[in-house]
């Protein structure tokens, strides 16, 4: 038994979702007549509130349609120094859009209205970029799972309502976000211009994002998705895992995060472990002691089947999902405990 | 039973591949974890007698990311002017790759040696675009399914060599020119630098394509896939059926042939029929007389359950395929000949 | 005394001109403080009846400003095949703003009302690019300078309004056409939403085109000209040749159409001529006999000092300009005549 | 009399200039014909010890050129966090290259070989951007003129080699840093893949840089330059103040600098100045006293016909040139001393 803590994108269907997968009906998605998609884009779109969604086969594609959609190319988007779509999109900003980045140095990878403020440049200036959207993540990825008060996501909207920004938010993991806060998805749907959101990572469906938007928009991503390629054919096998997450994964996100808090009060008394980050959801962080080697750590423990990442200067990460199922986790907390350095 | 010869992307997967699906062993495949992902573009490359092979989900990600792989922004595409990658990939080749277009003027979507050769820029002459790349499309799409003999795709990489062009097959319907031409995947594998393979169309998976070439390239490919978001996380699933598509549904083509030979046969005698170009593979293309209006026999033969599309100008297209069984071509035939205007 | 008669932009300023220079204040144009650049740029927006223009250091400049004003990325713009934007701005539309050009078979380099209207994608049609703006040149360069009627370029004009595209004028040789058809500036303001004019070829500054548009769009040209790195320091002194030629060199062009007309005259009636175009304004184009090489017909020329160029498959093209003086027009004529094959 | 110490840009050509430039022999640049653009190129070319060298209408074209000839869309592009290539350039490295910037928190706008180890991505991580290109800017404008030790850049160098990164200087205020610290073109030629240089700012001449490199590299720059339109006719006008300036107006510049640390040497014991920034060349940044504001300063100074520019926080910069004279100085260095607040 390999316990996978490295990513929650490595989980694998259940078979009731394989089951929907299976019986799911299809239709060619490009000419827009998969019924299984269709159902999945309207049931998406109801719960934020918003008029439309489209599936992407990536968050990737997700989050570069939405800059796509809301810049020209010379603008500036602004969001934290770890966002995703910095980080861990190949430059995609740049080469898809031709925008440049304004990175702030925020808090676990969370930022402030009066950050975003300060940032903007001013559209008189034209030897600066043109600022034109604000771009969010929640919850935040490297920021360990970090989680925004909807309090500060609405200052941030009065900013760019103030000064013409457009906002996207990188919901790669908001279900996480709104199992932890207790929010709703239409608290987010009234705010953002553009939201995606991932039917893997803690969803546990094999392939997909959705975008959601208003009407116009959603159109407008039709054309963007199909530049890039993303238009697939009978795609509802996919949509059918997803309706099938949305249904019945939400919730249980919920233990993800309780053993994720679980695992954080055991390493925080291990005396090789130097400090544990706070945990709000799925994710955690913890550094090592500066005496100890990261890679060695992860080495014991892979030695005792159990899989982490670094994320470098004596900082590794431990992921829950779907897949790491209770069994699984009071073994890793008694590998944890008996680990010595 | 309605019976759809609009295109041949709209099949659905048999039992028995959907079987094959539900089985697949799958993995996180932007990790090239993914043992199904791997199998199918190993199975590929080998075919193809080339080093590498990289999934898609779709066949104009693979030919956006070729393209994108042997310019840089300013080159020219060298290509014929019922291109798909012209007129179906919404301007993509300017949008992902800052590429202008060199449109020839050829035969059936078919160009020739002598054609590309006048067609290349001086490479000296630095205000008009440097020509870096042929694009060849077998078999054509607009061009009713033509397809080339290999003397001129050899003749035409002869003038690529001595020019320095890159060299990259659009091939959606290869397989079915293979089929048609008796010829072999590893024909092509040696002459071209890059080639793009669709599982659907014809061989009737519900997504993806393959691109192959040497390992160096794929490397790079990697990197183009993720710019546009197209790296999918379990894909398997989807992979699984390609596998299956590629043992079982390449040989049958030749029934799609046959069928839309018999259909050709029939039409060429019907009155209302101007012309009916000739019949290589699983598209015909044929005109009606210049009274009646094409619109209109679409709707005739809507009412028979029988859907086909216009291609303007008095030009109808059928394509037949996997779900158009012979039941169905038995039907069609009939309706046909009852038909009157 | 050598002759040159391949292009209008060889000229070089007259003693008067190279005075207005020298004597010309400047100030730093990227403030805004350079005050003959400011008169110059209030000077030809007055002239074409609209709000504002922009200085730019090449014509090319100004054109692909206009291109990237007009458009987003992915989208096509329609013009005739042999428009300079397409030929001799080194893929610039697909380079700096991301366009396909769907280029048309025109008369001499001009188009018809009909030939866009049949060019422009369905904005239904995803899978096409979509199309937002019609870009017309006038004179023609490769078309031999012919200059388009009025009422073409009204109804042409009516076919933008009609499906929402925008519509540029590259009036490189505008003044040309100005004088030779009898038309104003102020018609074409009236039509075009961006005009670029060029102060060198004709009128003999030696740098320097200007676009001009409305106030707005102005204002975002600023911009665009300084992502290209078109913003000059003390430009006054280039501005000031321009002002010049504004005020000196507008009429007499029609000394170089006399002239061309007069070179073509003669060249119609000698035995080694095939061909000549019509001459509407400074250029010509002929065709030698066919059992002549044109690079052949280049050299003789050249060794009584007359300077010509080729345009290929047996065209040769003269270009009359201020620096072709009336002492060397009679030279050339008796030139030719003399000139046995 | 007013006294303009906001930007080196603003001077005005001597009478000395003004006549080489009126003298200057011109061709057509766009043929390579204009015998003094050559010579400027040749000379400039020369005095850096590499092989050519290319006229551009703008320091920021000369700068965008050499991003664009080093990278391509999807890189990263390491530097200063104040760069003029970030701040300045409108977002260039996006719009025209396709590259995201890795900003590095220097030190006056200068960083070290280790910053830039520390930032370059892992060539086989496809996620991040790849890091393909480091820009210096010597002396810094923003960050007051400072000049780095040719050590600091050879151990960058050193860096470049290693992990196969390009190495481009902004030199736009090159001249200063040569004179302030003794050094000669030759050191930084060696040093450099492509370095660009302003014939404005410190020197004095209306317009243009020069990019200088190897022949190969300067080929490719001819397209690029001509993609964004830089191609200038009779342009030896300009180029003929640029080779006046090489030969007479480097060595002044230790005036400039002198005059600099003067008013930095008074400003110091200012009551209303906070700290003053070291001076190493033109470029000097104060800071006020926390309870002024720094708009006040500026328009207390105006009434006295002294000008200069706030950037931001407290800070106020000036910048001496040709064109401050002595008896200005003298002027400012007594009106500072008896300004009262």
């Amino acid at each position: 038994m390999e316990i996978n803590l490295i990513s929650d994108t490595v989980t694998k269907p259940t078979n009731e979702m394989l089951h929907a997968m299976y019986q799911a009906r299809v239709g060619d998605d490009v000419y827009k007549q998969d019924p299984t998609v269709n159902a999945l884009e309207e049931k998406v779109a109801r719960m934020f509130g918003m008029e439309a969604a489209l599936f992407f086969p990536s968050g990737t594609m997700a989050n570069q349609t939405a800059l796509k959609l809301h810049t020209n190319p010379g603008d500036e988007i602004i969001c934290d120094k770890w966002s995703h779509i910095y980080l861990y999109e190949a430059g995609g900003a740049a080469f898809n859009s031709g925008c440049s980045l304004s990175l702030l140095d925020g808090h676990r990878g969370m930022i402030s209205a009066d950050m975003v403020k300060n940032a903007i440049n001013d559209p008189e200036f034209f030897h600066a970029p043109l600022s034109t959207l604000v771009s969010i993540e929640n919850t935040t990825n490297k920021g360990g799972g970090a989680c925004y008060d909807i309090e500060t996501l609405k200052e941030i909207k009065q900013v760019c309502l103030d000064h013409n920004l457009k906002y996207h938010l990188d919901g790669a993991r908001l279900w996480n976000a709104l199992v932890a806060k207790g929010q709703s998805p239409k608290q987010f749907g009234e705010l953002f211009d553009t939201i995606s959101v991932c039917l893997s990572k803690g969803l546990g469906a094999p392939v997909g994002s959705v975008l959601v938007s208003d009407a116009a928009t959603i159109k407008r991503a039709l054309r963007i998705r199909k530049i890039f390629g993303g238009g697939m054919r009978q795609a509802g096998y996919l949509a059918a895992a997803g309706i099938y997450a949305l249904d019945n994964h939400v919730e249980r996100l919920a233990e993800d995060h309780r053993r994720a808090k679980e695992l954080a009060f055991i390493l925080q008394r291990l005396p090789w472990v130097a400090s544990v980050e706070p945990v709000e959801t799925n994710i955690l962080i913890f550094t090592v002691q500066s005496h100890l080697d990261e890679k060695f750590v992860i080495q014991k423990l892979k030695e005792k089947s159990i899989h982490i990442s670094s994320m470098g200067q004596g900082k590794l990460r431990m992921v829950t999902h779907l897949d790491y199922r209770q069994v699984m986790h009071e073994y890793v907390l008694e590998a944890l405990q008996r680990l010595q350095f």
